[in-house]
């Protein structure tokens, strides 16, 4: 199998050339970063991920995790040596505050640390994956007690955490959770209830386990408004092991390599973060740092798929292209076929476009703690909260539809096992669902994050793209052009979506995932333009690789006639609304 | 797990009402289907695969087939016993030549009965799924004695068979092969060689298994020229075993139900079929059978996904409606969210239309044999040819979306093995890669389908749709109008694809993809009038279930407010051709 390379010139081109980094030197976080160091980071988390995490992908897929009798769980072979390596290495601590032993960088090198991990295991990242949410967590809505017990060791990886937050009949719906915990008079809670789903629940990682709980105070009012959050260690201060245990993990499509667990907790003690009945507002900024993790999940996923496929079709030999060919060859390699271009090119384009709007996205979280004043760091934040569902629903959508479309380049091949491309799809199934279905993104998108404020961070949004769309001149009018078209839908269909929203919320619920795809489609095109604005004045100018800002342009030129032309469609799905959608009765849904 | 229902009461409404099968009862194969029989043998082939084939899926994925040390196979529990029902009941030979024994009905029943086959069970289907082309393929190719000896047993299902063509180097392009047959004084072949993905290799179900394999004669032209076809018995006469054995089966994603095996020839003994050289026309008469089948495929998937879905969507209580509620609960069920009804609309929207489409499209392989004059024949015979790979392209591809679009329904619980929701997945993603991956479609509908007669089968096929547009009237201007729109970016870009052909095929090429779901979008839509135009003239005339026909008409405005805007896109992408695609150098896709 071809092995992973981290894309680190591509990483670097996206920094420094599209985002300029250099930019943003007078911000304390990022005057960590000179460019060397930059450099650095990077190049050495891609040796990272490549030499000693993605060694470990395939035999995850085979393994599993095993849970023994006394439901203690197992990880594949390797796995605690690797992780053990990610301590030791520091990598965890990239983004996390220094206060507690962290390293204080920007979050823009933790998200490609992100991507690298879940192009190389995405199995093996569901462990660690989640700390710079949990941290952020305890940290946010910790006392200083619970802070100095357990942030450093959090901080430096040598415990993990978990979301503890589904039960079998509250999946989505987290107001149906049923899990009490009842105070002591140690100022402690005894936590009882089963939580399903919970990654990294049990493992053989670290010695402890930190477990952030939703539960309910017995006098919690019904509803979400009724949830509280708690931290329940696997082992207490005294060394004891709390009365918290995992029952079983499932058989799950893919992504084997991560102990999903069925966890039980019977009376366990636990502290509470923030006071009660506020744990949903707490959870969420675990939720909101995992759902911007699960999105670089579906780079990864796209990534590490489309680099599998691209040097199979230049090895395999298959057909006689129309162009010209090899003749002394008795066929030529599937590259030269322009339908498997087609599908090579649209990963790169969604791979490298969705890179930069990650980047992006993370510059901007970055800003949105760090910047000078309090305006932009409000511009910022809300730049984030619109983005964060795109990412997460947009972007595991697409890495999945990539990663099908890389197993197709492999014909027969894609679907036998040992070629491990049917792995990756099955891998990145599940970042459609979890971390909130992508169903629930664009419901987030379209009503908290679009209607809510009238449309005004979308239409502020969308009118950034227009004014780079009208100040691109004439030689980058190839997107230029299509892509200011395709704001005009954008914009007809905002509107629309406000409109909806203030008279029938149920037709912007039905619009909602055309929405979430034209504002994906559009952001990612705006990335495209980015890069070929800087690619054709590095070419203007006689600098840099030709080659290399060449396949930019052509990528960009790619992107704007094959993905483009989607947002009449989308908007025309936006105006269409749930009229259709609602006419039937349920039970006319059945067959019988 | 919801079980399998098979959707009889639709497949009546198409053959009865919107095919009006009692059009054609003058054809002799028709004549011996009257109303009665039609819906006799219709819900027998249901309650069959409801009741002898459903119940085995879930444990054909767990069990899978085993391959013993003797190179034996043995295939899940219970597959032996339902197919000895299915020999004993008949099935097979629905549509087979009453000559060697078959009923000689229309295909229009066999391929009801292939949906709802494929729909229970895949995996198992693809044991006898092939006879209706195999059979084609001897009776065609094969001499008097062959068909003698052979046709009588492959026609009641007392043997199977298989399409043997792959190898290892040779996938997609069958001209690379090199199976040897070398002639014997006895007019047989010693055929020598290993083949591989061949479905249904080596099994426990029948007594023998009928090869049809591909080889070249020893002073055979190169490439596809110098293919000849072999009939290749496991077990001959004589009752002693052919040197024909199975060298290992392939763990794949999926469909483990099926014995996908590596077949080895070590000087088997085999027969020729039709003339030395000539094997790839023969082979074809078989794979256009099989293309056909695999549409079905992608048909059972939605189908049976939909339904569990839509079940699952009206049990499953998570989160508040924003409408009418049930006040008392403390949730909704699933089915009262816009989003998740968009899903269960759009796979209804699937499976309905494109059931029509695979039926119509099995009555013009009917009317090719059988209609009175030639030149109908003719005509039906080019509507066959141009729709083949659509519906094993586009078929698939939307089957797989629609699987995959329903397991997402489940949320969490469709990641899970016990729900059998990432089983149907798993199952329906070999479908867009065997009997030519789906890109071999598009190429064969945009070169040889579209381009080559000058567009006069594709402009007919569209002119067709324009008229019925034209026709419809106020009450179905809500799908007429839009699907008149609609058509003529398929007039555009069917002009784009002849121009290219004839001036840049490498365009062509690039724009093949595109065209495919351009049809695919196009002839759904028309089955959608055709549906709703029988749905409103019976409400007009207070005819028949007014909840029923309600529905077809919810369903066919959701289509057109959903999938005919994408026909504008797919214009965009016909127009764009190659041009970006083929801009990078085959090294510039390769990150390292």
């Amino acid at each position: 199998m071809t092995p992973y390379y981290p894309p680190v010139r591509d990483t670097l081109f996206v920094i420094e050339d599209v985002l300029e980094f250099e930019k943003y030197r007078g911000i304390e976080a990022f005057s960590l970063v000179d460019a060397e160091t930059l450099e650095a980071v990077v190049s050495e988390a891609g040796k990272f991920c490549a030499e000693v995490i993605a060694p470990l992908n395939q035999n995850a897929d085979a393994q599993g995790c095993t849970r023994h009798e006394d439901g203690s769980v197992t990880t594949p072979d390797g796995f605690k040596e690797a992780y053990t390596s990610l301590v030791e290495a520091g990598w965890g601590t990239l983004a996390q505050p220094e206060e507690f032993g962290g390293q204080g960088m920007p979050h823009v090198l933790n998200s490609v640390f992100e991507e690298y991990m879940n192009g190389a295991c995405a199995g093996f990242t569901m462990f660690s994956g989640i700390m710079q949410g949990a941290v952020a967590t305890v940290n946010s809505a910790g006392s200083d007690e619970l802070k100095a017990a357990y942030l450093p060791k959090m901080v430096a990886g040598e415990w993990l955490a978990t979301m503890a937050l589904t039960e079998a009949h509250a999946g989505t719906d987290l107001g149906l959770m049923r899990t009490r915990a009842e105070r002591q008079a140690d100022g402690s809670y005894a936590i009882t209830g089963e939580k399903v789903f919970i990654s990294g629940g049990e493992h053989d990682l670290t010695d402890n386990i930190v477990h952030l709980v939703l539960a309910r105070v017995p006098d919690a009012p019904a509803g979400t408004r009724g949830i509280s959050l708690f931290l329940v260690p696997k082992v207490l201060d005294d060394g004891s092991r709390n009365a918290v245990s995992c029952g079983s993990i499932e058989h799950k499509m893919g992504l084997h390599g991560s102990a999903t667990c069925v966890m039980n907790f019977d009376g366990a003690k636990g502290w509470l973060l923030g006071e009660e009945n506020m744990g949903l507002a707490a959870m969420f900024i675990m939720m909101n740092a995992a759902r911007l993790g699960v999105g670089t999940q579906g780079l990864g996923h796209a990534e590490n798929s489309y680099q599998k496929a691209a040097a199979y079709a230049l090895d395999r030999k298959q057909g006689r292209g129309l162009g010209e060919r090899d003749k002394a060859a008795a066929a030529d390699p599937l590259i030269v076929h322009p339908d498997v271009r087609r599908m090579l090119m649209d990963a790169r384009a969604f791979a490298e476009g969705f890179r930069a709007l990650v980047l992006w996205t993370a510059l901007h979280l970055d800003l949105s703690h760090h910047a000078e004043t309090a305006e932009e760091r409000q511009q910022a934040d809300a730049v984030v909260s619109f983005m964060t569902p795109v990412l997460k629903g947009f972007g595991t959508d697409r890495g999945f539809e990539v990663a099908v479309n890389m197993q197709q380049v492999y014909g027969g091949h894609g679907y036998v096992t040992e070629w491990g491309m049917e792995q990756i799809v099955r891998d990145a199934r599940i970042a459609m669902i979890y971390e909130g279905a992508n169903g629930v993104q664009a419901l987030d998108l379209a009503g908290r994050k679009t209607a809510k404020d009238g449309g005004a961070v979308a239409m502020a949004f969308l009118a950034q793209i227009a004014a780079d769309c009208d100040a691109a001149g004439d030689k980058l009018a190839f997107i230029a052009d299509p892509l200011g078209k395709a704001v005009h839908h954008g914009e007809a269909a905002a509107k629309m979506l406000v409109e909806q929203g203030a008279t029938n919320p149920q037709d912007m619920a039905g619009a909602s995932y055309a929405w979430m795809q034209l504002v994906g489609v559009l952001a990612v095109g705006w990335m495209w333009l980015k890069q070929a604005k800087v690619a054709q004045g590095k070419l203007d100018a006689g600098e840099g690789d030709e080659g290399f800002l060449k396949a930019k342009l052509a990528t960009a030129e790619f992107y704007a006639e094959q993905q483009l032309p989607l947002c009449t469609a989308l908007r025309h799905r936006v105006k269409a609304g749930a009229g259709a959608m609602l006419a039937m009765e349920p039970e006319q849904f059945l067959r019988s």
